[in-house]
């Protein structure tokens, strides 16, 4: 039978193990219109944290006690639709369960892209690397010259706004979490590495960037947000991404610097991937040029197996992974 | 001899009268192309709290035991310029002093325009007007049907974003100190106004706008600002003019609900008047027009005598002010 992870209760804080259950479930009926697919990679990420909340957001809160869902790729076993056949790659959001059935309108087929492996589609050419280039170029209008500052520089969406920024002509300093993975962040060609683990991120900064920074991409608010403030530009922008510091904290954001955004003019917009779904085509036509040419790669940290997905989940707030986290099934 | 106010020393936290001493000072010398100016009304405003630090800004600091600067209306009394006479009632920065020689270039005549005061160049024709109407219409691109909120909707930068924004067809919800203030910014046309001496920001806002906000314009930052960010409407835009709550108390913003920019696509967008500057023409011809119909009405607070100066600037951060703050000379 079917299994499926379950939230069985809302979180309080940091999720924890005892947060989920593995259980069967009941797929829906092989109906007309309807496909079969067994997962084989799954997505874990942080914006999933939110929907643990039975809080308002742009996407429904979790039930409970019911199969949770994410981003997921997966292979077509059973196909009572037209459009899909025995073996087609589909990508899809019935992610946290090893098989699901679905209308075939919930699926979407990979598209044909020489070189790119399925689980890019839950990677550089999917959420993540398409919520990086969104970011960068459309909500904080970054443009070649640009001293870029990002943190969480070393995890899936990071890497790619690393990457995208270099391929632009940007100047780009990063931050991440100790030695291993400020390297990493290195050899995506960043400029300049910071490690937020080694001290004050204000003063470590200021050191690498002297003129200021133009643009700053957030994943995490907090030190990194105060300090983006303190050493913004005139006219600086920022793109504000997320803010794992806070999404089980539960603590306010304390800025020392956030009056500096009426004396600099800065603009902070916040903005999320899925008002960018029109402008799909622009992006994958990029990103694939740049995967082509090598200026954008993907690392990925992978957990085998359907049983480890709570596991991915949770290592994503404690820094488990360099590159995107993924579940290989 | 003409006196000026002078800044003795940086102030430490919320200025007090002995950072400042009224002293004898020597004007600039009446050559060729100067003109002489006795003051008639001086401006104060929030903004020259951050001229007394020793920090970079998009203004330099005062310097200390000189003459300090601010806006100004005056009478010409000597000119060694053609353009001058004798009568003429000129707009300049040489404030906190009785008597000023400089440059022509430096003196701007008032625009003729019927009915208005001179001292109306200092408030809603002026840089507190301006401030209102770019930050409103530009920063913030507020526009018809849009729900407004807007912090010390009772001073003079705040009455004239009320006023504004009521001509224009918005929902405004104003927030003041105290019962006076309030029945003040309600007699402005505003649709709603909270008392923030009265309880919690964020649950008076919450019951007022249940529908939540498109825009607000933050002239106070802290729980005013954390409570728009509570209850903004996706794209929500904040004008952020300026934190008065932070101007002296150097304590952080201490924000809970800034994780909303992303969920929300919260802009909060930074801007100062004087980028503004190239487009005076547009916004003298609309205040003027609102002037003339009784739409943007104005409402000062008028001290007595230079040597009021500082006390009339202090009383900008106790609240002592109703609308636009002014010394008459």
């Amino acid at each position: 039978m079917a299994k499926a992870w379950h939230l069985m209760r809302r979180p309080n804080g940091m999720p924890v193990a005892e947060d989920f259950a593995l259980k069967d479930y009941a797929m829906a009926e092989m109906g007309d219109g309807m496909v079969r697919v067994a997962n084989r990679w799954l997505s874990v990420d942080p914006y999933m944290r939110g929907r643990m909340n039975d809080a308002k957001s742009y996407i429904p809160a979790f039930a409970i006690d019911a199969p949770m869902e994410g981003g997921a790729v997966g292979e077509v076993i059973e196909s009572r639709d037209a459009n899909f056949a025995p073996g087609d790659m589909v990508l899809h959001m019935l992610g946290w369960r090893d098989e699901a059935v679905a209308p075939a309108a919930e699926l979407n087929k990979l598209p044909a892209m020489p070189g790119a492996e399925p689980q890019a589609f839950l990677g550089n050419l999917g959420v993540t690397g398409g919520t990086a280039y969104f970011g960068l170029l459309d909500a904080a209008q970054a443009k070649q010259g640009d001293i870029v500052f990002v943190s969480a520089a070393a995890g899936a969406v990071g890497s790619a706004v690393v990457q995208i920024a270099k391929a632009k002509g940007m100047t780009v300093i990063g931050s991440a979490g100790g030695a291993d993975k400020c390297e990493f962040v290195r050899s995506l060609g960043a400029d300049e590495v910071i490690d937020y683990k080694a001290g004050s991120v204000l003063k470590q900064l200021s050191a690498v960037a002297p003129k200021g920074i133009d643009v700053y991409f957030d994943n995490v608010g907090g030190d990194h947000l105060d300090a983006a403030l303190a050493l913004a530009r005139q006219n600086a922008r920022f793109a504000m991404c997320g803010m794992i510091e806070n999404y089980n904290a539960g603590a306010p954001n304390s800025l020392r610097y956030l009056m500096l955004i009426v004396a600099m003019r800065i603009r902070l917009q916040g903005f999320i991937y899925l008002d960018y779904l029109d402008q799909l085509g622009d992006f994958h036509r990029e990103a694939g040029a740049l995967m082509a040419t090598g200026q954008l790669k993907s690392r990925e940290t992978i957990l085998e197996g359907l049983d480890k997905t709570p596991e991915a989940f949770l290592g994503l707030f404690t820094g488990a992974n360099t590159g995107k986290m993924l579940v290989r099934i």
